[in-house]
This record gives structure tokens, C-alpha cells and sequence, in this order.
């Protein structure tokens, strides 16, 4: 394969995913570099955390990134500066942005257009607003413009084949009719729990406290339940399927969090008091269980209608994301080709090992790419 | 996108597949001559049935090919012949083989070697002798080699994302453990029909007739029955996965065909005498039925045992194989970092349109790497 002989790497975020990625970055790397198609060498030349930052003004590779981020005293450089470092580098370079920041987001079109290329799970680029969106892929190559590549197929489903097969699906001509699924670790978890299919599952208050014991949630777990999470990525998907949606709230987002609750000054106030609506939640269970059914909490997307909706649903029995396991992931795609049964993918949607996979695979795309 | 201006596009074949492939080739070439980053043409210069073929000596593209073919009485051209002609084409060509040929994939090596790529669901060309596979491989730019790209997802499981996610799970570094699923349309309607997870079902000698009568079998359904079909996907999931599979006779294969029919002289007497075999099959059926179970017909992987096998198994009612509707196909990929819960693939995994789109979608990412 006709890979480039080198190619530079620059990771922003070190937390779990970054973590992860830097691990399976050493894996590729070190395959690459043995490569019986002849030799690719990729070298780690900066990485950047929250507080700190390392890179070499000669674009020395960082071989012990650990110890040296370890006794690093540099602050992160700003995002401007960062791209000048980068933009100078001897050869093409791979930026990986493993934060879910926002101010990194916005600076994907400066970056693309000199030429960087991008791979990141980060949701806060595509789901933002539409101008974001359009000064992206205005920018890409693989988009309408002549500067970098981005590919972001964690930013839902984490490593699941999500963004690549709806992309495929529109790139080949088929007609998304319809995307439907749980989109969310956490609400999977936590909707499997509380009304598993074969009957039982606790209380909701006590399957929200159970999921954040088992570090299912966010530190605070009002940031899974009032279903932005699912909306950006609602968002994201609408667009590739052609709907020009202008923001995650601007379609019907169900939160889980009670109004009453709204004002809570704490994550662990809002626990404290959930159970105050926990006959809310059983009233909706039985609600569905006369109906031979169970509540779970998904996104749609009608493409022909342009409607964007999360919230609670309920499903038969039978229905594959009602028999859903675990704080498993489900997309379903129902199009043209596919008529009644729609195309599924299933499996973990969080995770650091999960997403991680999802941003080296994006990698070894571009990699492909940049010849 | 620095798409390349114009690339040269040969098709083999155009029964089913072929035809929908046609028509999903005009959509592309319209899209992508009206893309924004700058128009790339897509010109087909030769199609070729197993009668007839046209091509013109100048390259002109086949405009009006269904009329041009009516009317041709040009034999195929023999393949070297034919590699002569793509070969001095004034830009790049993408072969589209069709076909389920094993004299065409015989001549991928030599298509690959001179710098032809190929797009092809025939999986004759994966699954035949290791020998193949490897001189594949070694001539393919996405192999060891310098030649043309071979790409080929519809090989199994026909437009769904199973060959491109099981690559990129290896190429990322997970540790592929088990491949599990239901991977023929026939084979899945079948046994859906014959022990539905709710109970009820008909002989099994009907639900051939049935799904012989629907279109869902090979013109001899014993084609269908004897598991080759099934074989010749695992050997391709099982080499992709890392093991050195022979051939698709080289492992457990189960043939649904009484060994008292296989002298049988023709499809029609086969199908005959298949109902005196009806209580074989209501046997196994109520054994399973016994224990809560259902009996499928799939093949797995093992990959650290480098076991390979096909043939009927039974599994809980509330397992997603057991649970499969229509002709869909199931893929399930167990692996380090999905755990328990299988990454799962889910769909119809035959018919012309969704085959064809597997071709395309590989199409798709040629056109992008031949920059």
C-alpha cells in the first residue's frame, strides 16, 4: 500500500478516551512501521491536556509522552498557536481531538483549511450550530473543500459503524427513510433495568443511583437525563441524512428531569429528592405493561417528514430495542433498500476502549487518504 | 475533495446485481459530476454478459448501454484480452466484477498486477484456495503489493457493513474472539419459517417449496442446502480474522441433503422426495422445542481455537439469531473490547439492490483513494 513514509500525530485529551486512543495509537504504530507494504512511521509530536502540554520545537517524537507529561510545567498552547506549531510540521498531520470541548470545535474550519486533518469523537463540532457544521465540511476534503480530512464516526454510537454506513447509504443513492434507536449507554441501562422485558426492574430513582455507582452516568447525572446527549447525536445523524437542523433544541428533547427539579443546586440534591417521582415513572411502566409493552428512551428521525424527536416510547416486547442488554446501543436504519427490516447495529455505545476504536479507525482512513 | 477528473469504469456481468449496480452507477457518476468540490466523470467503457460484450476502441463511454447490448453480437472478450483493453485506457479503471465467476476471479492477480482495481461481490475470488487469496493480496495496494485496489463488502452479508468492520476491529487492535451468525437469506427464511420463536411452522420440504417459490432459493435449491454457500462466508470472515482456512471444504460443513438424495439427477426430483425426510427435520425440531430452544442453521468462527464450522445449532428463544425475521442475516463479532455483548450486524444480506450497493459503496472508496 502506498502509504506515506511519515506522518505526524497531534492528541488534544488525555482523559479516558484519550488514554485509550494513545495505547491503540502505539499498537497502529507499531504495525505500520512493519508494514510488508513498506514501512509507515506515525510520531506523536504534541499532546495536550486540560493543564498542561508537550511537544518539541524540532517535532522530536514523543516516545515517553507519559513521563514527559508527567514533569511538563507548559501550559496548552492556544488553539492559534497550536495550529502554527502543527501547520510547520515536515510532512502531513493528524490532529485528534479527544476532548468534548467546544472552543477545539470551533476551530475545526481554521485548521482544515491549513490543511490539517482532523479525527475526533468529540459531538460538540457536529451537533452545534449549523454554520459550525457548514464552515467544516466547507473547509474538508472530504466535504467541498480542498483542506484536511475529518472523520468523527465516534461522535455516535462510539466505535459502532453508525456515521459510515448512513453515509454509504446516502453516498450510494439508497432512500433513509427513517433512523431509530437508543443512543445513549445510560438510558439504555438504565430504561433495561427498570422494566427488563421479562417483568421485575427497581425503582427509577434507584436504577439512576445504581447507573451512577457503576460510573454508567456522568458525575452528574442530570447531564445524561435531560436528554441533550441524545439530541446531539439525533442532530448529527439528521444532517447526514440531509435535514438542515439548526441546533440540538430545536426539536421536542424529553427530559427525565422533573421540573421540580430543575433548580436543584447539586447532582447529589437532584438524587436526594428524585425518588419524590418515582410514581411518575411506575405510572408509565404499568401504562405500557397493560399494553404488552415496555418504555425505553430513543431518538428518531423521519427523513421525509424533517422531524427530530427524543423522548420516552414505548415498544412490543418483541421489538429489538425493547430486548436490548446491558447499556448496549441500538441504530436502526430503515430505507428504501431495506423495506421493512431495517438495517441494525447493535452493541456498546460508550466506553474508552469502544470510542477509541472508532477515532483509530478514522485514522487509518485518513492515513489511506493521505497518499 | 481532489477527486480524480475522470475514471474509466468496466463492468462484468449484468444479471441481477448487475443491473441494479447499473443503475446505481448512473445516480453516482450524475452526483459526483455535480459535485461542489469540483466534478469527477465516471465513464463506463466496457460491459460484458456471459454472451455478449461492448466496448469501443476509443473509449467512449457506453451511454446508452441497454440498446448497445441488444444489439451487439460481440462474444465476451477472453480476459487477457480484455486486461489489454482497461490497461491502455487513457486514466484510472475500476473493474466491476459481478460475476460469480471463478475464471474472472482467477484473473484478479493479473487485473491487480497491471494497476487495474476491482470492486466485486464474487466471492469465489475470497474463498477459493488460500493460494488465491494470497496472490490477491499480494498484488492489491491495500495488500503487500503496488497494483490496483480490491475491495469486495458484498462478499458477505451483501450491502451490509460486515467486511469493513471486521478489518477495522483487526487493523485497530481489538482481539477478535468469536464470529457468530446466520449468513445466508435462504438458510434464515427457512428456519424462521420452519420453528418460529412463537411456535407453529410447517414441514420443513414446504418452507423449501415456499421459499423456492418465492425467489429466495437458487434456481436448485440444493445449492442452498449443502452449506457451501455458507462455508464460502465463513472462510472469507475466518481469513480476514487471521486464520489460514484452506479452502471452504477444509472445515465441518453440515449439508441440509439427505445423503439418500444426493444421487438425485435434478432439482425437481430432489424436491420430490425431500418430504420423506420431513420427520428427520420435526425430530431436531422438537428436541430443541424441548429445551426452550430453536434450531438455526449458522456458522461460526473461533478464532483462538482457529476453529471454522457450519451447520444447524439451537439457540434460546430470546437469542437475537433465534429472533431474526424474514431472510435477514445476523452477524455477531465478540471481541476483547465489546465483551459479553456482541457487536451485532443485522439485515438482508441478499437481493440485487442491497448486493449492489455493497459494490458501490466499495466503488465509492476507491474513487477516493485513486487520487
Amino acid at each position: 500500500m502506498p502509504l506515506p513514509r511519515q506522518v505526524f500525530i497531534a492528541v488534544i485529551g488525555a482523559g479516558g478516551v484519550g488514554k485509550c486512543f494513545l495505547s491503540q495509537l502505539h499498537h497502529l504504530a507499531s504495525n505500520l512501521s512493519r508494514s510488508p507494504a513498506g514501512p509507515t512511521y506515525l510520531s506523536l509530536i504534541l499532546l495536550s491536556t486540560s493543564g498542561k502540554s508537550i511537544h518539541h520545537a524540532d517535532y522530536k517524537s514523543l516516545n515517553n509522552w507519559e513521563s514527559e507529561l508527567a514533569s511538563s510545567t507548559t501550559p496548552p498552547l492556544p488553539l492559534p498557536q497550536l495550529a502554527d506549531y502543527l501547520v510547520k510540521a515536515p510532512g502531513k498531520v493528524v490532529l485528534v481531538d479527544n476532548t468534548s470541548n467546544q472552543d477545539v470545535a470551533d476551530s475545526y474550519p481554521m485548521f482544515l483549511k491549513k490543511g490539517l486533518s482532523i479525527v475526533t469523537p468529540n459531538k460538540k463540532a457536529f451537533s452545534g450550530s449549523y454554520q459550525l457544521w457548514n464552515d467544516i465540511f466547507a473547509a474538508a476534503a472530504n466535504g467541498q473543500g480542498s483542506g484536511g480530512y475529518i472523520y468523527h464516526e465516534s461522535s455516535v454510537g462510539a466505535g459502532l459503524p453508525v456515521i459510515s454506513t448512513l453515509k454509504e447509504l446516502v453516498e450510494t443513492g439508497d432512500e433513509v427513510r427513517k433512523i431509530e434507536g437508543v443512543f445513549s449507554g445510560t438510558m439504555s441501562f438504565l430504561f433495561n433495568s427498570f422494566q427488563p422485558v421479562n417483568g421485575g426492574g427497581g425503582k427509577f430513582s434507584a436504577e439512576v443511583k445504581t447507573a451512577k455507582d457503576k460510573g454508567f452516568t456522568e458525575p452528574d447525572p442530570r447531564d445524561d437525563l435531560n436528554g441533550l446527549d441524545v439530541a446531539r447525536k439525533l442532530t448529527i445523524l439528521a444532517r447526514l441524512a440531509g435535514l438542515k437542523v439548526e441546533s440540538p433544541t430545536s426539536f421536542p428533547v424529553q427530559s427525565l428531569i422533573p421540573k421540580e427539579l430543575e433548580s436543584c443546586s447539586s447532582g447529589d440534591e437532584f438524587l436526594q429528592r428524585l425518588p419524590e417521582f418515582d410514581g411518575q415513572m411506575d405510572e408509565l411502566k404499568s401504562a405500557a405493561e397493560k399494553e404488552g409493552k415496555v418504555v425505553r428512551f430513543v431518538g428518531s428521525v423521519d427523513v421525509p417528514k424533517g422531524e427530530v424527536k427524543v423522548g420516552l416510547e414505548k415498544f412490543d416486547k418483541s421489538h429489538p430495542i425493547a430486548a436490548l442488554k446491558g447499556s448496549d446501543n441500538i441504530i436502526a436504519f430503515y430505507t428504501k433498500r431495506y423495506g421493512d427490516n431495517p438495517l441494525i447495529i447493535q452493541g456498546a455505545g460508550a466506553g474508552g476502549e469502544v470510542t477509541a476504536m472508532g477515532v483509530t479507525g478514522d485514522l487509518v482512513k485518513v492515513l489511506k487518504l493521505l497518499q
